[in-house]
């Protein structure tokens, strides 16, 4: 997507053609900084830090962080550590895994010599489908808002989302808001409430950041509002992301999702999960087994902001002394989940739902297959 | 309560016997600061910023506003124009109106030169109830916490509450910590989920910095995680305070409540909402006629904190040129409540119910009767 005017994707080769770009999105939204990383330990590092996050683009960099790896070592080793420190960054998107998998198993039957271009090739490929993937899930998702607008005789659709599930989180697009940025491309009128996304703002930050420079209506608004704006008529669709899916369409997305799917429930708005195949786990039955990353305390207890002369600074927030803890997702139980949006189509939160999207993986599925 | 070993309440009578102290709360947790009030317009400003907050605190500092006004002006016109002026900072409390009804209940039938005497009379004795009120309601609510620990036998008690409905809020005591402080002194072993509170972080500020002082072991969480905290089983009670309770049980208490009782239901937590009559609406059959604040977007755009070099400062958080909006409260169904506690006892959220803890209200029931 477009930021000052020019296109960027979130991951992109550094003029030298093997380092490695991306946005730092620890900088976000008060400065748009790229960083270059060309080693597989400063990818591991990144992902960490959550300088690159969203499962579909960690996924992406971590497909990165195996060809930088092989770079410097090509051996069969070297392939596995690389493989090993990248997985282990975060445990919830099971899109880092995924890419892992195909990352080794595009190279691991090859000589070492012939491994450094064949895993540059399969990278550029997962950076690629992944773009092509989202324009896909909004393409497919556009119809759930046009169906909202035409039901609403021209007043605006109000969508509320919830964390980043936005181009920034993916290589260009994103998930949820690719649908909402082809609905607002067509000119069908919508407004989105954008969760602020406690502790680590990404919707305050990235959401609010991205839909801006598109110039889609927006509002921020703290993640406990949202219940009662469904109470009062003001949300039309739910729209968000997804870190893992389970077989039975139990959701992990980022903490607070499953508040949101509860009050659309109550209130009988639709909750729709915006993911690409990659995102499935289809080793697990339901939502159970899925880990869920505890993050730093400091995350809860310091935020960053820019003070009135521009400064970013880190402030503590809490009362000294108190202790945080910081789950950073939950799962939403699939009985919430009006529908998922992949980039084969709609279809309800349920096996039967997945396996009419992916109807390969009847006879390939068998537990831990996949996973 | 005490801060720093000794005792405070909220508000108190300055050593001059007439203008009146506050802790400045927009200064928690990173500084303890008293303000003096020495008008009725200085209270209404109080009030409105927050400097004091929480629905029984704005009900006593009102009382006092209208002391401060009278002691300027007895006559009717001063009277009324105090009570409209600081009637007019929030509308979401009651207690705030049933405070200046009681204070005009006292005078208007008074000549004059009576009326100051009565007011700061009539003024102690609200925050003199209102420690008493909120010393029973801890006594009532403490067997809730005692069961749960019997059933856990010894297994430390865990439970979440949001916002703050502490000694903060109140004269002293407040309504949900002063049962925790009661099981806490009593020595029944427990842990508070603190919800942070966003926008304006009342739990992460006000309610770590009491149960921090008193010894409470507790800890901080984003308001998006207390749905999975449930979901784990790691919450075995809901306490929260509220701003107006209809006749029916529905209860508006500060913006999120609702998500939270919606995860209380969905997962067996009970959910327990303590109160003084003065919280009480008569007046309102159910929760859809109580008026519910709009704050201003800077709440949720801009954050204070202390930086590493303990300054206090504000930072902007938000993309640069996203709005906000920022809705104080909302309701919470009754049929999502499992019981009201309050200085007469506990009760289901039903009319029956709070009709069996106020039967005196049975005859005096009349449409926008009390109000």
């Amino acid at each position: 997507m477009n930021v000052n005017g020019r296109h960027h994707r979130t991951i992109w080769l550094a003029p030298d053609g093997w380092s490695v770009e991306i946005i730092d999105q620890t900088k976000l939204p008060h400065a748009f900084v790229t960083a270059t990383l060309s080693s597989a330990e400063a990818v591991a590092q990144a992902i960490l830090m959550m300088q690159v996050r969203g499962a579909p683009l960690i996924g992406a960099a971590a497909a990165y962080g195996v060809c930088l790896a092989l770079r410097q070592d090509a051996s069969d080793t070297a392939l596995e550590r690389a493989v090993t420190l990248l997985a282990k960054q975060r445990p919830t998107a099971i899109n880092l895994r995924w890419a892992l998998q195909e990352m080794s198993d595009a190279v691991r039957r090859l000589s070492p010599g012939a491994r450094v271009p064949a895993a540059y090739a399969r990278a550029r490929e997962i950076c690629d489908a992944d773009v092509e993937t989202n324009r896909l899930i909004g393409a497919h998702g556009l119809k759930l808002i046009e169906d909202i607008a035409k039901r609403k005789r021209g007043r605006r659709v109000n969508i509320l989302t919830h964390c980043n599930a936005g181009w920034l989180a993916c290589v260009d697009w994103g998930t949820a808001t690719s649908t909402i940025y082809q609905a607002h491309d067509k000119g069908v009128p919508l407004h989105v409430w954008v969760d602020e996304t406690r502790p680590r703002n990404q919707g305050a930050a990235l959401t609010a950041f991205e839909l801006g420079a598109h110039g889609v209506p927006h509002t921020i608004v703290a993640d406990n509002a949202g219940g009662h704006l469904m109470q009062r008529g003001d949300v039309d669709l739910v729209l968000v992301g997804a870190d893992r899916v389970a077989t039975n369409g139990d959701v992990a997305n980022k903490i607070g999702t499953y508040l949101k799917a509860l009050a659309a429930r109550d209130n009988g708005v639709p909750f729709y999960v915006a993911l690409p195949h990659s995102t499935i786990d289809w080793s697990l039955g339901d939502g159970t087994g899925i880990p869920i990353e505890e993050r730093p305390a400091d995350e809860v207890l310091v935020m960053r902001g820019r003070t009135r002369d521009r400064q970013v600074v880190e402030v503590e927030i809490g009362a000294p002394g108190s202790p945080a803890a910081n789950p950073a997702f939950d799962v939403t139980p699939a009985r919430l989940v009006t529908g998922l949006i992949t980039e084969r189509g709609v279809a309800p939160a349920t096996s039967e739902g997945l396996m009419s999207l992916y109807p390969e993986r009847l006879e390939q599925r068998s537990p831990g297959g996949q996973g």
